[in-house]
């Protein structure tokens, strides 16, 4: 298997990002290696080494991204064996032009650290945290969206996600069977801040297997309670309209992007 | 200021992350704007028209970052006011050379949902919620790493980052001051998980910020205090060879790809 290596004197992510992206447009397995920061001479040409060796052993060049901003390593990564893609490199001068000013590279600013965004940042992973699993109704007004939804359908990682990624303070409130008499109301805790609300919803079959790996042959877990309860928010959902989203077949970063794109919710983070 | 676009019939975190790393090489602000979910010509049309009125508005042609899978959506957005990149195309052509077959790109396959990998980062981020703060001492034989360090020193914020990230099972554990009498000494129920600690530490002077924010002029929060638990907590990791990072100057995502290349911890997500 041909070996595709993400090289940075950063975190690699953004190596990471574009080259996963281009070879995910090819119908081939490749064999990922992330290095992040190659900071020293001594350590770019042990990275060389490594490269010539997988050259070696598996017959195929190396594919290599990166993205360097010490000149000297740089130039040391340019002389792998492996196929390099120093891939920003090329949009550099053009878009100076464009811009009409001189690049200036600086180590580390794509993803370090930057007080303002981290602190917003880390303040949205405690509020998701107090704010998770309807534990905490009396700090909603702060929220930036209330995730809800039945248990095990992706609330918790959803809302985590959004505080790392965007800075975004997301609670969660789960509908239990102790909402759900004869038919589920809007529990008054949620009705103050219904416009912050978005549901999230998921097929019953793929619920109740995720249930039953939790508690397998309980009610909880079984498909008629799993279709009842989805049946009962579906309902609410469409009842209160309250935007809502199917979460079987999505990614959590997909459902991040789509209940940023849905409710125009700005994120504190880029 | 100039406007610069992310767009997809994704999530559109290829772009951002691409289009971000090129414009961070410039001193320059941007007016970011990210539209994911462009999965039909009448969207593709409304955005063309958002990216005109940006132009007329600012005077200057909006950047406009791209990956789009749809060839008629393709087609439409490739004809805006701005300055367009279908960034990754320009790749493909040689990359199909390289590797000896045609690409065959198919939609959202970078940032969407594989049944495997969904399954571990959602398990991961379980684990990481019941065995934050040392909650949990039992379950410390199914960790891949567990981050110890003082309160507010970054270690929650990391293993939630890691589960999400890379499906990496991070438990924590917080020094408390009863740990600390004499002299810090490793806690019984760390000794026998040894291998798999990883420390965190951070400036004291940072560290009274951060406690000052939650419990303003508290014991807890004095600059003395940080400065004692810290010493203790570094002293202790010095003693029994516990590899550990100052965190202060990093960010989440630093802090992870840090961690990552110094255990050797393989990911179980790319």
């Amino acid at each position: 298997m041909r070996t595709a290596y993400y090289i940075s004197d950063g975190t690699a992510i953004t190596s990471e990002v574009f080259g996963h992206a281009l070879l995910s447009l090819f119908p081939i397995e490749f064999n990922h290696k992330t290095i992040p920061f190659v900071e020293t001479e001594e350590r770019a040409l042990e990275v060389l080494e490594e490269i010539s060796e997988s050259f070696q052993d598996t017959g195929e060049r190396p594919l290599v991204f990166y993205t360097i901003v010490n000149l000297e390593i740089r130039d040391i990564i340019a002389k792998s064996a492996g196929i390099n893609y120093n891939f920003l490199n090329q949009f550099v001068a053009p878009l100076e032009k464009i811009l009409g000013v001189p690049s200036k590279p600086e180590k580390h600013r794509t993803h370090s650290i930057h007080e303002t965004t981290y602190d917003i940042r880390i303040e949205a992973v405690n509020y998701a945290l107090a704010n998770d699993d309807g534990s905490n109704l009396k700090d909603y007004h702060e929220a930036d969206v209330i995730l809800t939804g039945v248990s095990r359908s992706g609330k918790t990682p959803t809302s985590l996600y959004l505080a790392l990624q965007y800075g975004i303070k997301a609670a969660n409130y789960p509908f239990t069977e102790e909402d759900m008499g004869d038919m589920l109301k809007l529990p008054t805790a949620l009705r103050r801040f219904k416009q912050k609300l978005f549901g999230l919803t998921i097929q019953p079959e793929r619920l109740h297997q995720i249930r039953s790996e939790r508690r397998a042959n309980s009610r909880y877990a079984s498909i008629q309670q799993c279709r009842m309860e989805l049946r009962e928010v579906e309902n609410l959902y469409r009842r209160e309209r309250i935007p809502f989203l199917n979460s079987t077949h999505f990614s959590i970063e997909e459902i991040s992007a789509k209940i940023l794109a849905e409710t125009g919710l700005q994120r504190r983070k880029y």
